[in-house]
């Protein structure tokens, strides 16, 4: 078997019953060069033990996942959500600086659904861009790049009302492209009439802090979350979008992050090696630049 | 109790198990005025006696559903499919003919998912255009409007590849607007961060041929098709998409239109009853004009 493409990073949710031990081991082993990790399982051993165990395992670290739940008015809960915020830019500074050369200090958030009981999508849509505003000069000062991800519109009531890359980059417009971005991921925006439009967008406003990959396929599972499949797996056209996001100069790595039931059942050295064909198949061939 | 809304349709499929002469006779016994039919109900008993049942009723016909499912490539396959939306135009013009005066010819179309195998959607869109363009002439003819509906996003590989308003505002420009609608559905819709300017002009470009109302609410059935619910079930908000939409000057009917297995298993004369209490708490209180 040939080695994994050397921009392949996996995202931990990929693995998600790995503890952080065994996910940093299963893919070295695996010869992947990057990793994007979670706060839980970081937090499980702690910040400092994790940094030196990122450093130990060589990888380079992509993205923390995840920041935001933000939608709230003002009050208790929003104070506590934006102070985790803010500790969870101290991780992704910290983890960045802990992998291997090449480690990009990107936070990935998800903005958060309606309140309970809520019908006021714009509202909430305002008080995610309030939240930017107030950690915006903690990322600045941190080093630390605040990936916006519009997730695909079936969870705009339930888990992100931002829906799409253009109005992610709208509410990123705000802001030094250096501390806010977007977070690019095939499964949420591949269905977007406008989505090649918007990848251009995204690379001259300079605001691609990370490209993510996995397949849409239907029937949709019971728990929507989970319906991620591997590149190559459903009906995503990874050749025209990843040539869309390499033509704007993107030269990050490149996570795979499935949520899937059956995918969390696989021994994870197995879906280490899955994921790596899977992407050197559909991605690969698509990085080279003219 | 008070009488329903003079401008509720009820679509059939709301409810679904009763027959023709059943939905009819329900939808007048509960005071509703206006009726939206799916077509296979009506060929169940005959486009001429389907039309007769119609017109005794005393009901308003609104819109038939549905014609679409045109994104296959040229071939059999193809031809059966335009061949078969022509059949759909004539079955609303007859339709439209024998509703009760303010009865609207207005043929709702499905665009169709991604043919099995491909993962060329800008093609599939492609040739929803091409469609249209070879049925708008004999729309024309027949005084039908065709009502391209956007269906929400989770739909777009396997159901309609139009996924937004403004895309299907895009594909109708290029024909007259009493040919080439769009049919504005809040189930779809509610979650686009346009969705207001785009209301607003397809008012302006003369193009809602059909406002239908549902709810969203999380979590999604097994089943996403039957994941509608009454008005005021769930998180749209509809005070502001109903006065965007009355704002254009939209004056015709308004359709409730659910696919859900409770409201299935429902005798059909209580969900009219629920139907109608649902849409006058929240859609009637905003049809009055300044």
């Amino acid at each position: 078997m040939s080695a994994p493409d050397p921009r392949l990073s996996i995202n931990q949710a990929t693995i998600k019953h790995a503890d952080l031990a065994t996910a940093l081991q299963v893919t070295r082993a695996g010869g992947v060069q990057a990793i994007g990790l979670w706060r839980e399982p970081v937090q499980e051993v702690g910040l400092a033990t994790a940094s030196a165990m990122l450093t130990d395992s060589g990888l380079r670290f992509t993205t923390l996942c995840r920041g935001g739940f933000f939608t709230m008015p003002e009050g208790a809960a929003r104070r506590a959500s934006i102070d985790d915020n803010r500790v969870a830019i101290e991780e992704t500074a910290a983890l960045a600086s802990a992998g291997a050369e090449g480690s990009t200090a990107v936070l990935v958030l998800v903005a958060g659904g309606l309140p309970d009981g809520s019908r006021d999508l714009i509202g909430a849509r305002e008080r995610v861009r309030d939240a930017l505003g107030e950690l915006a000069p903690g990322a600045a000062a941190a080093g630390v790049t605040l990936a916006i991800e519009p997730l695909h519109p079936m969870f705009a009531s339930d888990r992100a009302v931002v829906s799409t890359l253009g109005q992610a980059l709208d509410m990123a417009a705000d802001f030094d492209p250096a501390v806010v971005g977007v977070a690019v991921d095939t499964f949420h925006i591949w269905w977007d009439p406008d989505v090649l439009g918007q990848i251009a967008r995204a690379g001259e406003e300079g605001r691609i802090a990370t490209y993510q990959v996995c397949d849409w396929k239907t029937p949709l599972p019971v728990d929507v979350l989970l319906s991620r499949h591997y590149p190559g797996e459903g009906i995503i056209d990874f050749d025209t979008l990843t040539r869309a996001v390499i033509d704007t100069g993107y030269d990050r790595d490149i996570e795979v992050e499935i949520f899937n039931a059956d995918v969390w059942a696989t021994e994870p050295g197995e879906t280490i090696r899955r994921t790596a064909t899977s992407f050197g198949a559909t991605v690969s061939p698509h990085l080279a630049r003219p």
